[in-house]
């Protein structure tokens, strides 16, 4: 990738050495890691504490990172620097203290939401959307003093509205496509999309097939294409990769994802009783290694050699030097 | 008290903006406080929320400090550096890796035990002292890779030479005097205090009155001959100040430190049923701003101007310096 950072803005693999090396094969010098779904706050800890035996292990492949330029020195260090982040807010529990204790701890991204109603807004898979809660709009100021980064990817359209709007930081859309492209529940309306961009936040392209036209199908010059035309709506400074790759995990973990301990039933949520699994990925994203393919997908459907670097990492890159952080 | 620091060693006060400014009218530079006694690791996160809003409240009087370098930036800024310390392991429940997780939240000083036996050495109170546990022994390694100073202040005598000897890096005894010039079961022996100076380690002394010949009519005078006493034993940069001030506290408090959650009892420590709660402090340290009358006190028992800096603060900033943090 040269002198330009390449950054995955989302991925929740069933980590191991190996995939770290594969990371580094990718020359993939950054990714935001999903630490916890349902979890709590003691047990997101316990996942913490599983990522820092990984970063006392294997200190030639990755190490954590809390600002840009902890990822600009893991770059030059040749490591993949790595990034926390929660896909539901349960880690503060209906404590607002422990969005500066999780910060602390290295936090950079939160969801307000998963696919359900929170504390503090609206999940995508709602009947009904009431926007950001009291307590939401109590943390979306606190994740704003304290430099979090707002992530609506799973949330409802309202909810993402008013949380652009609340937060006086911009926010990111780690991981979904537009629905413009492909109508899934978790992608975002043009609504959504020009608020994002208009207020400086970022989308994250993902390649979770189900976000995916044509699914596990798709095909790499599609999804450039879709970029491309994205970059219509929103300029092409606000786009980043977000994969969203779960590579090497269990079923029983997308069952996790949907069902937490919420249900005693089980929920498809974009799967179905025939597909309840993950879904296959496409052939030009299976895991770390394929992230060059991408950059070269780009190219091919016309963005020149900076706005593919943008997308590749430096656009996010320049986004978490503005968000991580007390607002300067 | 000029371009030398002054650093209280050890304060467990019932912290308010009062106190706060008495800090900055005595010139105290730094306070280690105490977060924990039996909590465990949620509610000792809870005191750092509690904590975290007094920084937010309060940051022209105070500022957490997790370095030498914080405190004398802390000074320059007028401020009083604040230092995390917890005095039982209860904080890392039975979890070896939360003392990473801790230490990263800020806390610079842990005590292996309190007055009983825990699941990491023996606490000065048991009949019998087995010294460091298979746990313990692994948690003071862990302790000396992270940069968080081994404390023991409550700890029965095999434990701390066990623990001296065991630890890779000096360890302190934050708040405590000899038992040579006042034998209760908190102070130390000869023999303890010689290994810890020999291995570069700190004592720091307590104005607590159960610590005190004579107890709360212990003179200033008493109380200085014993600091230059003690040079003669460690040497004099061995030396600091752990007052273990405990301003404004109800007697609740004292029977929380004693009583925890272990006993229906009542245990009354170094107290007594006619005399359970705090006793009365000696005319000469009342709070923070009887700090420069001690320095005084210390220059008429003989100590020149270096060596009152050294026991005032400097020692401790140097030990700091070399403590907290990764081992270079």
């Amino acid at each position: 990738m040269g002198a330009s950072v390449t950054i995955d803005g989302l991925q929740y693999a069933n980590w191991s050495e190996k995939i770290f090396r594969q990371m580094r094969a990718g020359g993939v010098d950054a990714v935001h890691v999903t630490i916890a779904y349902h979890e709590m706050f003691r047990d997101t800890v316990l996942n913490i504490e599983r990522w820092n035996r990984w970063f006392e292990r294997f200190p030639d492949l990755i190490v954590q990172a809390e600002t840009g330029d902890d990822i600009r020195a893991a770059k030059a260090a040749g490591r993949t620097a790595i990034l926390f982040g929660a896909q539901t807010p349960a880690p503060i529990e209906d404590d607002i203290g422990l969005v500066e204790i999780l910060h602390k701890l290295g936090l950079r991204f939160m969801q307000l939401t998963y696919n359900n109603q929170s504390l503090l807004a609206t999940g995508c898979y709602e009947a009904e959307d009431t926007g950001l809660t009291r307590m939401g709009r109590e943390v979306v100021e606190e994740m704003n003093r304290v430099g979090l980064v707002v992530d609506m990817s799973h949330s409802a359209e309202r909810s993402t509205l008013e949380a652009i709007a609340h937060s006086a930081r911009p926010i990111a859309i780690t991981h979904a496509n537009p629905a413009r492209w492909h109508p899934a529940k978790r992608n975002k309306s043009d609504r959504v999309l020009r608020a994002l961009a208009e207020s400086g936040g970022m989308l994250g392209f993902s390649m979770y097939p189900h976000h995916l036209k044509g699914g596990s199908d798709c095909t790499l010059d599609d999804f450039c294409a879709m970029v491309a035309d994205t970059a219509e709506v929103m300029g092409v400074d606000r786009l980043g990769i977000g994969s969203d790759l779960c590579q090497d995990q269990p079923d029983s973990v997308v069952e996790w994802m949907r069902v937490g301990r919420w249900t005693k039933k089980i929920d498809y949520g974009e799967g179905s009783a025939a597909a309840p699994g993950f879904p296959p990925q496409p052939a030009w994203f299976r895991d770390n290694t394929d992230m060059p393919g991408l950059a070269e997908g780009l190219r091919r459907v016309g963005f020149d050699a900076g706005e593919v670097a943008g997308i590749m990492g430096e656009n996010w890159l320049r986004f978490y030097d503005a968000s991580f952080g007390p607002a300067s």
